[in-house]
């Protein structure tokens, strides 16, 4: 009532307010935030480390393993050159990290890779930046996902055989957290993200204590069987088993991107703060790594399949009290939220692609509490069917993942090299706009270009050797799918394309319109009051009526005949077109019929068709009716002139 | 051209020929027959035996044996006991036989025990005889499938695992054939029923000619190690027994009851074709279970897990010569086709129901070859899920069968024993009508009462024994299903009942028609060429056109209201709403904005909405489109006076 006086007798103008939405779905995902409540929905720098974080972070539970695994090979003697080559890991993720920062300073508006490449490399580049991210964010969730549920079937191995289930329930409830609201998620997800990482400082600086005897803490027995090398590798062997060990240990760098991408989720100022969350996680993923590695080859430690080795220098180190139980609990429970990074990242590249017409531009809308609801619910389902065919085996998922992430900082740091010798061009005070953002004068343009020059190459070359190593263990489908997205992009760009030149109101006059014909046809099957409801409308709008029925035996003929003449007040000035016809398709000859009006006797007019749609109530009763109204209207779809009116009657429905 | 010529000129009465039908279903399914071709579908005796009779024939391949499994409890000397037992059944499927014999010819239109039931016991007695039919009907095609399968993995075990396959792989091979038409599927099935019988005559004439040397035939060896009663059964225990032994050869006359069904299958004279084959279907039956009961006892038979007492008696007879690999491969060609016989009865009862409204309407129709093909797909999914569920075990499906067969023979046959008391009323000369049919004085009404009391005593001792000895392994899933069935025939009556008198006419003038308000309201979410149309389309319509659009930006509204100004000479004399709204469920408020004008502004007055629809070209375009059209539409149907009218806008459309 109040709603009707403001709307309909003013109307015009008008504010509405939140109305109705299914109680359902509000207790699910909680009340609707307007839109405007866009900055309260934003991070604050403690909750977006721990969002954005818990990939990179959680990486350094497994990354000093990766390079001691290729080592091993040579015998655990080779072992202690793990901790060189953690340091030039280190050497890059600080490369990365800072080409990173840069990226967030000059493109606030956020979206990584995909953007710095859009704007120096060009378009194929970007897509390629894009395909080969969204399939890494994809496997961030399997992966992780799948390595938590393995944490738990090892303590538990009773549910073995449901760890596909827990993984999909897994799925289920981050994809249910996040669909809440990206604070929401914030703080469910901070808690097990830094006490994993006070939990390994812990562990780290007791061993430094008990290695260097600060505050008189008892010395580490440290054990050491070397190994002879089992091969004596020389020359070229010898230098590719170093840079594969470097390429594994290279996956400490996943995840360093997220920040980057999702600039836009900080509170203002977003670039600031966003730089900021990004140094402080390059440090403590960094002091991590370092850590580990170090102390991991000060105690000989030696990859073994039962046990990681960040079980084993928490045990030796703590002696297996309470720290270590920590250490292991939130190892696990972090490993699981990694998967929250990608739900961070893939629907926002995915809003940043969609924007640019390269996906669908529902990917663009915001839910109800103002995430990118159309990603989150897409990522959730590729990454469960991800689960269900790698039977939650992370293990055979590993080869796939990585690929794209050194691809992405390839193509990334190429990007802010261009980027950085354009602006190394600039004079002091001058300013420039590329196409998404303006540059200004920086002094030490050089440096940070040549900076982004060697991590260019360096993630290049690890890309190279990733995929050559395991090209055959499964990551051809990773270099399969990405040119397919790539394609896919493409075509969902064009469509759109065309779709707007369709809709395009250029040079668009009212003697453009197609002309509507003065002919209503109405398909009935016979005269009650829902088919003659529809024919009292059709009266209403067109002198030419034509009422046509299908007939399929003679007494079907003179009934409808005879309740014709039976309604004349209603069916008088109309047309009754019996149409004989002998098979059981009766749609078929109805269609035809309208086909022939709206081309042959209407050419380029709008033909009306008036459709009596006879509705159940409940859902089930279309079961007992036959759909024919449905049915015609799909069928009649395709003629471009052709307007279907549906005239309904319902159960309780006067006529 | 032409088409339209007879059709648009002349506007009235047009016979149309058959244009279009899918050229994959036409392959598939075979060209349509036209309606007036029922006659030339209907089965000569010939086929109309092979297609009825395939499964009361095929059951003599068990009915021995399920005498001779219970009777074995008592050691092998009690076997003997299987002829008399084998007789009495035999002396039952006479009686009954003889019973649908009379239904045949009193009830000519078929139907069976629901129509018998229907007329002479009432609705409810009716509906439970219906649902067990339906109910034994889809057993007979899962468990014959099933039991198919059975023989095939008996001589190919290492496919056994892919048994649940193959049954659905043959059930969708029947339901093809039979989707083709009942001649089509007559002919196909007709070899296998004939060379089954011939097969077993043969091995019977031979049996016969050893045992009594006839034309100077070997004798045959018998061998009788006969083993004593290992318990020995007094009183009632005994007689309990023998009864379930009984009991168990009735399995003899499951289907017999298939041909009372389907009487308008045959060619005319349908009830005289009908009962001559019946007759055939009798005395073949019984000379098979007759012949095959008197050679197993008299070769003093046991019944074995690993072999068939049919393969017993057809090997130690031939000597295990091509005869023998004759019978045991029709043996299991015929237990498939069993299942044909309920594709014929499954769909023709479904009609008979959908008639009298206890089955969806569509139940009733003919497809392109005229056969029922809404119940041949009902019957094939649901026997599929059977299968599925049972693992394609037949013999855990057995105790759910029978135990319809034996309702539906008892309440059939306690109908006929009514309806003879009736004509045995009448004098001679006179004739009556009952609901369904015409009962003229029958001077062996008595006789035929009494055995029609006979049988139906019987049949229901038999159910009652069944019941009790099979409940629990899983007759109480059809005790609970029969019920079930019966109440949704009468939910679905009430459904059409009361669609019925909604639509109903009586007493309908002119001024019962709800009044068309003077308004038309267009949810526009842009100004393009669609909705210009739509606009277009709108004002030729009512004078009052109102255009919503949903503002969720200070810049949008600017944007729309300039574009609108812009197209002044299609806009002029329409007004522009503006709804600011801060969420991004735009279809509420527009949903909202509807209701109030139909419910408020316009009460008891059909309002009309008018969406513009883009549609792609693809199905797969459908993806990348929001569906507002199509969603907005499902969100206005349960309003019973809303006019939706769809004003489609394709690819290639001009304005």
């Amino acid at each position: 009532m109040i709603l009707s006086d403001i709307i309909c007798l003013r109307g015009e103008n008008i504010k509405m307010g939140k109305f109705t939405n299914g109680k359902f779905k509000e207790i699910i995902i909680g009340k609707p935030f307007p839109s405007s409540w866009d900055l309260h929905e934003r991070l604050d720098k403690v909750r977006a480390l721990a969002v954005f974080a818990s990939d990179p972070i959680s990486s350094n539970a497994y990354a000093t393993e990766a390079i001691m695994s290729v080592l091993i090979v040579l015998g655990s003697a080779a072992l202690p050159i793990t901790l060189p080559l953690g340091l030039a890991v280190a050497g890059l993720v600080f490369l990365v990290v800072f080409s990173y920062i840069q990226t967030i300073l000059h493109y606030p508006g956020g979206g990584g890779a995909y953007i710095v490449a859009k704007d120096n490399l060009g378009r194929t580049a970007s897509l390629f930046a894009a395909a080969a991210l969204l399939t890494d964010y994809i496997l961030t969730v399997s992966v992780s996902v799948s390595a938590g549920v393995r944490a738990v079937t090892s303590a538990f191995p009773e549910v073995f055989p449901l760890r596909i289930e827990i993984a999909l329930l897994a799925i289920m409830l981050i994809t249910w957290v996040n669909l809440r609201g990206v604070r929401e998620s914030g703080t469910v997800f901070a808690i097990p993200t830094y006490a994993f990482v006070v939990g390994v400082w812990m562990v780290l600086m007791l061993g430094l204590a008990r290695t260097f005897g600060w505050f008189g803490a008892a010395p580490l027995i440290v054990e050491t069987h070397k190994v002879a090398p089992t091969t004596s590798l020389a020359g070229f062997a010898y230098v590719w088993l170093l840079l594969r060990a470097f390429s594994g240990g290279c996956t400490a760098l996943t995840g360093i991107e997220a920040i980057s991408d999702g600039v836009q989720a900080f509170k203002p100022p977003e670039a600031k703060n966003a730089a900021k969350t990004m140094l402080a996680m390059g440090l403590i993923a960094m002091s991590l790594f370092i850590g580990i590695t170090y102390l991991a080859t000060h105690l000989h430690l030696v990859p073994e399949e039962a046990e990681s080795i960040l079980s084993q220098l928490a045990r030796q180190i703590t002696g297996g009290n309470w720290l270590y139980y920590w250490v292991q609990f939130f190892t696990a429970a972090i490993l699981f939220l990694a998967a929250n990074t990608g739900y961070q990242d893939f629907p926002r590249l995915s809003y940043f692609l969609a924007q640019d017409n390269f996906l669908p531009r529902w990917m663009r809308n915001r839910g109800d509490r103002l995430v990118f609801s159309g990603g989150i619910l897409v990522l959730a389902a590729v990454s469960s069917l991800m689960v269900i065919v790698f039977q939650a085996n992370e293990i055979a998922m590993l080869p796939l993942y990585a690929l794209g992430v050194m691809l992405g900082f390839t193509l990334s740091q190429s990007g802010m090299f261009r980027l950085m010798g354009r602006i190394a061009r600039l004079k002091p005070g001058e300013s420039e706009r590329t196409h998404v953002t303006e540059i200004h004068y920086e002094r030490s343009a050089r440096w940070k270009r040549l900076l982004a020059g060697i991590g260019a190459t360096i993630t290049f070359i690890v890309f190279l050797i990733l995929t050559s190593t395991k090209f055959l263990e499964g990551a051809w489908i990773v270099a399969l799918i990405i040119p397919l997205l790539v394609y896919m992009f493409h075509s969902i760009s064009l469509h759109y394309e065309r779709v707007a030149r369709v809709l395009s109101v250029d040079g668009l006059t009212a003697h453009d319109l197609t002309p509507v014909a003065d002919v209503v046809i109405v398909p009935i099957g016979d005269i009650h009051r829902g088919t003659l409801r529809a024919l009292a409308y059709a009266r209403r709008i067109s002198r030419n009526v034509r009422a046509i029925c299908i007939i399929s035996s003679p007494e079907m003929k003179v009934r409808v005949m005879r309740r014709w003449k039976r309604f004349a007040p209603i069916t008088r000035r109309m047309k009754l077109i019996p149409i004989e016809y002998d098979y059981r398709d009766i749609l078929t000859p109805v269609v035809e019929y309208i086909e022939q009006v709206n081309n042959v006797e209407f050419p380029d007019q709008l033909t009306t068709v008036v459709i009596p749609a006879f509705l159940p109530i409940y859902k089930i009763g279309e079961v007992l009716h036959n759909q024919d109204a449905a049915r015609l209207r799909t069928l009649l779809r395709p003629n471009k002139d052709i307007v279907i009116i549906e005239v309904p009657i319902h159960f309780d429905s006067k006529i």
